[in-house]
């Protein structure tokens, strides 16, 4: 009924082919995602099926399965349907526009089926591998599918274009210095209402890839501006922080922008004191950051690297205990190497949802590991 | 016969009871050594047997397996020894300089084995897989049995001792700030008579720990010294060939060392130029970094990696394609979490080299993904 792979598109297809009106006929978009929206859906909710029990069985988990229930049923009715029919695209565009709105608040809802979870069962090291492997597959799978339906819905939706030149959510020209400096404005705005200062930003940029002075790639300015916005935060945070609130002079954020032949390269420094390395760790793991304890200050990593990684960028931390924190965001120079990330159902996943390999072969406990991959959470 | 565990051992071990004279009587080392030296040589011995059959037979790989096999026939013959017998005890010493003498070349014979296997044969990802996670495990175990060779060997051996401070290879008092200028003036020598020129060093230093300028901690001094004195040759040649050889003025290679609760961090900064991003994840890639084009310059991190390890520290590399590259080396502040970190033989292992997870879950071949992971070369 459903086809049985999926697409994995690339810039160019967002951006030409697959949101050209064609023949003043309804657009190629809409029988592409009729069909894609469903297999890519239809694939995350087999996964949600093997996620541990006790987490299946909380109320909030309840509620993010019956969502997608939902979506799907609303995708198919649209399966047979003329698309070339530009009544029935309309259609289907406000339907995209209920389905949006309606897993809005997806993340938080899955991120509170995890905290029932854990006050309500013990849990054992192989079901929090088996979360932190789902909720990133999940959550790379929800960016994906929100990045079909925005492009649809802002192309051929009412509500008024933002950017002459955006195709949808994409900007050709995307003017990375500018995405920086207003992420900054928008942090220091929030921060000077907090601590009723801020630190100063230095943004300086080397070009090392062509004469030009600009900075510019294909991107999603959206993504890239929440990624900033809150690498931005935690940074101002950690150094108001740090400072006390005696302190009246504050150490620089500074951001270097590199472009090579295949990385741009963005570095966001600051003097907040840093932390320890085994935390470090902590960041990227989902079973610690959504401690409440934890909510304000680190959940953030785990969220933006999602982002950096879905057009195959990265995302990483160093830091240094008792001096300040690099935030690192790699993107890809090339719009031709900066296609989708997609999570794939096959035999593998199965076997990732049975494999135990939380027997340690090394000496120490595993805790101490970095594992920045996307596959689980395993410390190993 | 041999005992089923074994011993990790921290530093005030090695730096106090292990290597008492008990009673005027041989020293407690020996009486450990010669147990605990079989065991984690049969430990090791039992996973090369689980390599991949087109390793074992290269002749290189059947050296290494012969020096091994030769060294426990060795100790074993001390195994019912009186080990109160001081002249017993110098025919031990004796013996395990023997050891250490045959073993010296074990890394490069067995990148040679390697070699050989990528010359003769066709291999597939589970083998790769198999042979980078055995290299972790064998190269730590030798680090570890070196150690603990060392120490009994400069206690008690004959050798004129280096430094009144230290105990064997241990100082109680590292300066870390004339170990990096120590490593700095070495590689500086060889730049020097190389390119005829060489970047200069800043070295600032950060204690947020306590009031004191020194930055000081209980380390090996060789092992530190090994790892800065091979960033260093890479960070200069990187400058020297980045800037060309019609380059007068150099960026200088600038050193951070930081001090806080838990992590003493060293950053060593270079304008180099970089590498981008991808060729980050192959530099911990032992089956990338033996191919020959790449013996020179990128096969360090991985080996420097492991020594950081051995005492629970870590080694990062982050990289700006076109401007520059840090490295980051983490140490333990406390001689106390500063314990060895050794491989496990137990049921989990032999499931490591049975598992072929390769069949990738994502849209994506797995060659972008980071694994700073010990236990295997798997991007996943």
């Amino acid at each position: 009924m459903l086809p049985a792979g999926w697409a994995v598109t690339v810039f160019s297809q967002f951006m030409k082919s697959l949101y050209s009106m064609e023949d003043g006929n309804g657009p190629q978009s809409f029988s592409f995602l009729k069909h894609e929206l469903p297999v890519r859906i239809c694939n995350i909710m087999k996964e949600i099926n093997l996620l541990p029990e006790k987490l299946l069985q909380m109320p909030s988990a309840r509620t993010v399965k019956g969502w997608y229930q939902q979506t799907l049923e609303d995708l198919l009715e649209f399966e047979d349907s003329d698309d070339k029919c530009i009544n029935l695209n309309t259609k289907f565009t406000e339907q995209l526009i209920t389905i949006r709105n309606r897993h809005s608040n997806v993340v938080e809802t899955m991120a509170q089926a995890v905290l029932e979870m854990r006050e309500s069962y013990e849990y054992d090291q192989h079901e929090e591998n088996n979360i932190q492997y789902f909720l990133n597959r999940f959550y790379i799978s929800r960016i994906s599918i929100r990045m079909l339906i925005n492009q649809h819905t802002l192309l051929f939706g009412s509500a008024p274009k933002t950017h002459p030149r955006h195709i949808g959510s994409i900007d050709p020209n995307t003017d990375v210095v500018s995405v920086v400096a207003d992420a900054y404005d928008s942090a220091k705005f929030l921060c000077d209402q907090y601590y009723l200062a801020s630190p100063d930003v230095e943004i300086k940029t080397i070009n090392s890839k062509d004469d030009s002075n600009n900075i510019h790639i294909v991107y999603v300015p959206s993504h890239l501006y929440h990624i900033l916005f809150e690498l931005f935060k935690n940074s101002m945070r950690a150094v108001m922080e740090h400072k006390g609130p005696s302190a009246t002079d504050f150490p620089k954020i500074k951001v270097l922008i590199t472009k090579g032949q295949q990385d741009l390269t963005i570095r966001m420094s600051d003097e907040g004191g840093g932390i320890p390395r085994t935390q470090i760790d902590q960041l990227f793991n989902y079973m610690y950051t959504t401690a409440p304890t934890h909510l304000n200050l680190v959940s953030l990593p785990f969220h933006l690297w999602l982002y950096a990684k879905y057009f195959h960028g990265d995302l990483t931390l160093t830091s240094m205990e008792g001096y300040g924190t690099d935030a690192l965001i790699y993107l890809k120079v090339l719009s031709s190497e900066a296609n989708e990330l997609l999570p794939i159902y096959n035999h593998a996943v199965n076997r990732h949802y049975r494999a135990n390999l939380t027997v340690s072969d090394w000496s120490s406990p595993m805790g101490g590991f970095r594992s920045l991959s996307l596959n689980s959470s395993r410390h190993f």
